[in-house]
């Protein structure tokens, strides 16, 4: 397991029902064909009796041609373990698309890790349905989108939305305090590609205005949680949270501010986990290979 | 506000709709009796517009008898102000009566503290509806009473408990994972008297199996909250909460392990803070004076 | 203490040795000329016997003219307990400059926090020993200084800093990841001044490269620190001070990045109580109230 | 991997220069032998090029007699890889022996969790160099044995302790607050089987009094790290640690208070994680499978 930086690798996320012996043929697929594994991480879950790997190894001696990678693990092992696996390649930037609405400081946390760096991420488009944050996108050079949403015009505008995401090959989308419920012909598009960030430690507070919420209840601890966007609001697959303690002297006002820094490091976090392809989802939950 | 750490003094409790100048008159009315303010905590609600205080001071050259400053307060102070108030005095030492079932962490961190001095508290009694914990009671010297609960003799059992904790004249009672519901009449008898632990971060997953229902949802933080107990179950005013973060990983079991944790660390950050005399309720929240 | 946020307020925060008396005096000064209390925290440091207190009230019906306030206060209350003020008006807004170097996280951070709106501070200027981030400075309309630092050229240097933060009227530096340790005669132009974030959690791993010795040491945790800048380096008073978990699997690489959200996210807290006008100096620590 | 709780288990831990090939290797081992894998957990260490594996198995079906298991190993894969190894089963309690001092609060936590079955292991008995906890681990029946140490007696009396801790053959041994130093020739005999908790963040604040030199310092956190004990004080690899938040308002006794509740819980998960062969060493640095 020979770590050469400057080297490519092949990352392979693979789940099936869990039997005897699937991590020696899968490691075994690999070593036979000279790849050199770098990372594995395997998880078991007992009371779904499901099986979960992430592999990643080196290219450079790999007897099998990259194109071929997927055909030949297919037929060699998954198809023997009726397994569904996922292949990237380190050198694939993903695509990310940003939706937003009016508040700026969790795209101002995501851009500004792209921009420096800490990301390697392409971001083709952003999208809004305001225009108040226009200027943010265009100090970063990136294109943005406003598409207006009522009611009458929701179906038409999210359809034209697709074909722009579709036409900039945007890979997943993150909503950055995006403050329109998707619809489910959307959310179908891009399954378990939408990274979403709710301001409260879901299942607490669904829904809107979870920070008076919390002060009406009187908690002493606030959170934030992002999860994959599923039909049902507020209830996909869980990929991030953290919470922040409160006290009585915060006012909803003070619950709103320290909040929006659990949102931004939250939303950050969940949205570089999907990057570096260390997320699963099964059953609306998520295994988070770290 | 000089400090003499053998010196007996009085702690004040009050709240009252909010006014110019209370915190003026109330330090006057302890300055002109020569009592040296060692503590003083304020807050304003100003959703409620109502102001808490808490005030300590030294009463070694105080001018009124200590039987009489309740009294002289009322009229001086508080009549003005039409305040509510609690008074109490350094060397009363709060008693506590404890309740359990089956599980043990809760009830050994509480008397582990007790018997080390960590708190300063009498211990009269430990009530249980099992005679599982009683060798634990024994080893530590403390009377343990069990009183078996049914739906039928609930009402019966629950007039004795109440007759027994007057008599050793308990001032409030430590839940400590008592595992049956107290009733309506029970908890009028103790109102802001009754400490709880639930094993979720209220108010998400209330009731029962909180554990369970977190593993299904997926969550990535567990939590436990310690509130005073209201006819309302689960949702008596918040007194602490604390969480852990938890992965894909962590079974059922894990879960229960690192709540257990949680739990008495939570339940007895909760009950040090109440002995301390530092806890207010108003409008089913807490003011918690640090 | 009723609020109508719409209120000029003074905001007093002063230290003295401890005496009987202090609360009320004051709130006897500002109550009997028609001020009205929104805010007071208190502390004694017992150790030390030394009083501190904050008090925040309108100044709508205050009896004395804005800027007589100080020497009113002075000569009735300060000269009497030997006391130690400072005094600052609501629409004050503190005029931030900015020190950076090449890393981007924290200025990033502090800016989108200023444009947002998020905190009501003017920056008048960015300084740098480096050009890099010359374009981030323009992205959000600020002027930006470089000024390379070498051995020779520093007091030189450093002198044209002083000079330029006087001519645009800086009230306090905040040194987002400035990689040159400032001199003792800059330090003593900005006492308690000037702000800075030290990647570990002081007293452990001080000087440079904390996570490369974080990793060696092989401990479980680190952290981040934000203090007053103070002759002797990274031995300043501390203002705030966050953590995060970390594994044997974290290598160095992961320790910088996880270090870079705890970086900004102290940062700006410690710059968000100072705004604030809610810590003090006194020995070599802070009082920090909130 | 489907698994029987009802089953014994092998636990295999080990760490060799890293190569490709080992992990296809030690799974094919346990296969081909008929072993169900139900754990397994790999970590590479890149700065030190070291590979490191805990993988677990069912026995039931295995074909190699469980006292010939590890020659077996030996033969067939470590010495291929010059590989040191450790082999666990599941049927055999660890047997610990705890020393104190003075303070019961380790103790009383790491006795609650033997007696409840929250741990599965043997406590043979209890040493200290002082009388006062006899009837705390008497509470718990467990055999109390008192060793007065002074710089005279201590090669003699640590002697004696050795040959009482052979005696009843203990595994490992938990300093639970332990306020004697033990020698070098002790520590020889128990190495990497020796669990201390240090009341602070290491490296910060090591030595005596580390409340009071926090205090001083003006840190806004406080912490405890629990290691693995070698020959220099508080520089052994660290298994645990975990912080608290704390203010100006906390005086040296509040640190003690609050640093009681971390000490308890970091010395326990620590423990709990040696208990279940989840730790290794190398080069003073842990790796902590969970």
């Amino acid at each position: 397991m020979n770590k050469n930086s400057d080297n490519k690798t092949a990352i392979l996320l693979m789940h099936c029902t869990d039997r005897q012996g699937i991590v020696q043929n899968v490691t075994e697929f690999i070593d036979n064909n000279r790849g050199n594994i770098v990372e594995l991480d395997e998880h078991v879950d007992r009371e779904e009796n499901v099986f979960f790997m992430r592999i990643v190894w080196e290219l450079k001696n790999f007897l099998i041609p990259e194109d071929k990678i997927g055909d030949f693990f297919e037929v060699q092992i998954a198809a023997k373990y009726n397994m569904r696996f996922n292949l990237y390649f380190s050198d694939q930037k993903p695509r990310m698309a940003i939706f937003v609405s009016k508040m700026s400081h969790c795209l101002f946390d995501v851009l500004s890790r792209v921009q420096s760096g800490e990301w390697d991420v392409e971001v083709p488009l952003i999208i809004s349905n305001h225009a108040d944050l226009e200027p943010v996108a265009h100090g970063f050079g990136i294109p943005f989108k406003v598409f207006p949403v009522t009611k009458e015009n929701k179906a038409e505008q999210e359809a034209k939305e697709i074909a722009l995401l579709k036409n900039h090959r945007a890979d997943f989308i993150v909503l950055a305090r995006y403050m329109q419920v998707l619809s489910p012909a959307f959310i179908k598009e891009f399954p378990d590609k939408i990274i979403n960030i709710h301001h409260s430690f879901l299942p607490a507070f669904p829904g809107a205005k979870p920070y008076h919420s919390a002060y009406k209840r009187g908690v002493k601890i606030i959170g934030a949680t992002s999860h994959y966007v599923t039909e049902d609001l507020d209830e996909g697959p869980i990929i991030a949270q953290d919470v922040a303690h409160i006290t009585h002297k915060d006012s909803v006002d003070d619950l709103v501010r320290k909040g929006r820094d659990l949102e931004k490091i939250v939303l950050s976090a969940a949205v570089y986990e999907h990057i570096q392809r260390r997320t699963m989802v099964y059953n609306n939950r998520t295994v988070v290979f770290r």
